[in-house]
């Protein structure tokens, strides 16, 4: 069942020791918006904390620091920005049944909750987080701030992108005004590479490929490039921007080798290109410019199916 | 003498035939002010247009699109965001002594208009033309929205360092529901390198050197990478930020060579370095984070004197 803003704060106040379910492989929205909603429930005298699968990389502490969280046996499990149970991750699977209530910005989430309270409008969850706080009337606070800003950058590319609407700008500017730390944040986020991160990119731009008259650029990462440069396969989401940004590209393909052989391919199109439309083809899925699949085969095969699928999108005719 | 935004207005309202100066090696600040104003003075009827010591980059096309710019003979003189005559550049030179007003965000103008509107607090000069236009009661409309946006966005890094306010966030907002295309002029500013200005990238980051316990990075173009990779020495601007973004650095160094031989040296820190207090040792100047100045020497030379002005100050001896 759908829920309102309303419902949920209602549904929230009448609950006592809540487990909090971020995604894994966790995001500056998903820490934000359960860092920031078990602040606000913790203020209320509740018992709450946050669980996410992963270790919480280290640039994300502070979302955490100085807060108590107690240790209980939960009663209420309620997940945050998380589409689809499958995206718990292993550690935390024993809750996957037990979510009662999820917030979500995704389009395609599952309505897997029994109360799900969705705005696919919603650049970032934590637009979401912020109304329901404002909804438990509990007043915001510097931790709080800090949290929402965070999952309101992250999920936008710093405001870059067409999901930060007038609504993300306003939110940002009054979680500025309570304190957060919006230039450390951002610094943190957008303006930090690992030495390991600097040497896979200057990598990856050396394999840089172009076709169709220079509209499709492809960039491969290997595994033994993973090795040299000692950047872990997870930390080279940020990559996958580079292709789509060379002048002229309308679609950017990033070709993972993962361990255990094949390809996972991440394409960013720019508009008309349906990025989730090129992958489908291929088993996956995603958004309309950014989307990705997986590719069990040679890179030179990977490259040949993945090519002629972009072609037949630039064509028209997929 | 410094007049306020309403004595601004009253005085705008009351000119005619105004020419507007913006800087020689225009960015997206100096042309969104200009062309705002521009479309809000045309708006109220007037002859207005707009003037640049260089040729507009093609990318900030938009800004003037469909607008009708009368010719005339210019009776009063405006200049927005351009701190010192000096920056008017060459083929405009005539009008320097004859500008009338100036509107400015910069700490360092030296107030050589006989009115100045200054707000050193104003993130970009954008945010001081949107309150001149509100002053002179002119309805934004899509065109004008489009240029405060850029001047917004463009001159805090997509809303990503600390001159960005929550100020600059309410202004961004209500630009975003006139109107602006926030994506669209993201992708064109923040998310578009040429081809040669990804090859020149790469070359840089060839080029990276580390010192004292790799807290300060160092990069070095060359006269012979600019013309193999076909960039112009005025489109590399953005590659000073590289440098910074490397984990635990806290001094980025860009050496330039220059045409006419020597370097140009961009320094870019992190908080408590003072990048002005560098770089006026050499006699350059800027502000805390981001300064420069030009090294007559060597490049062994050049090197060697920052690096050793560098150390003083992370010795906090300089």
């Amino acid at each position: 069942m759908r829920i309102d803003v309303k419902d949920t704060a209602a549904l929230l106040a009448g609950l006592d020791n809540v487990l909090i379910l971020t995604h894994a492989n966790p995001d500056g929205d998903t820490l934000g918006c359960g860092f920031a909603l078990c602040r606000a429930l913790l203020r209320m005298g509740k018992k709450v904390r946050v669980a996410c699968s992963d270790e919480i990389p280290k640039k994300y502490e502070y979302m955490f620091q100085g807060m108590d969280m107690p240790e209980f046996e939960p009663e209420h499990i309620i997940a945050v920005d998380v589409a689809d149970t499958k995206l718990i991750g292993r550690t935390l699977k024993e809750y996957k049944e037990r979510i009662e209530l999820c917030i979500d910005h995704h389009a395609s989430n599952l309505l897997y909750a029994p109360k799900t309270l969705l705005d696919a409008e919603a650049g970032a969850a934590a637009e979401i987080i912020y109304q329901v706080i404002q909804e438990l009337n509990v007043p915001f606070d510097k931790g709080m701030a800090d949290c929402i800003y965070t999952g309101l950058s992250t999920d936008t590319g710093c405001f870059r992108y067409a999901n930060a609407t007038a609504r993300t700008y306003r939110i940002a500017a009054e979680m500025i005004d309570i304190g957060a730390d919006s230039a450390e944040i951002n610094r943190i986020m957008f303006e930090t590479k690992s030495k390991a991160y600097v040497r896979l990119e200057k990598m990856a731009m050396d394999t840089l490929e172009l076709y169709f008259n220079d509209t499709c650029a492809v960039i491969t990462l290997t595994q033994e490039m993973y090795h040299s440069s000692g950047l872990q396969d997870n930390e080279s989401e940020g990559i996958a921007a580079l292709p789509r940004q060379i002048e002229g590209v309308v679609v950017g393909v990033t070709l993972r080798e993962r361990a255990e052989g094949g390809y996972k391919a991440s394409v960013r199109t720019h508009a008309p290109v349906d990025a989730s439309l090129i992958c489908q083809q291929m088993g996956g899925g995603g958004h309309a410019r950014a989307a990705g699949c997986q590719i069990k085969d040679t890179l030179e095969n990977a490259k040949k199916m993945i090519l002629s699928n972009i072609q037949k999108a630039l064509e028209g005719t997929l």
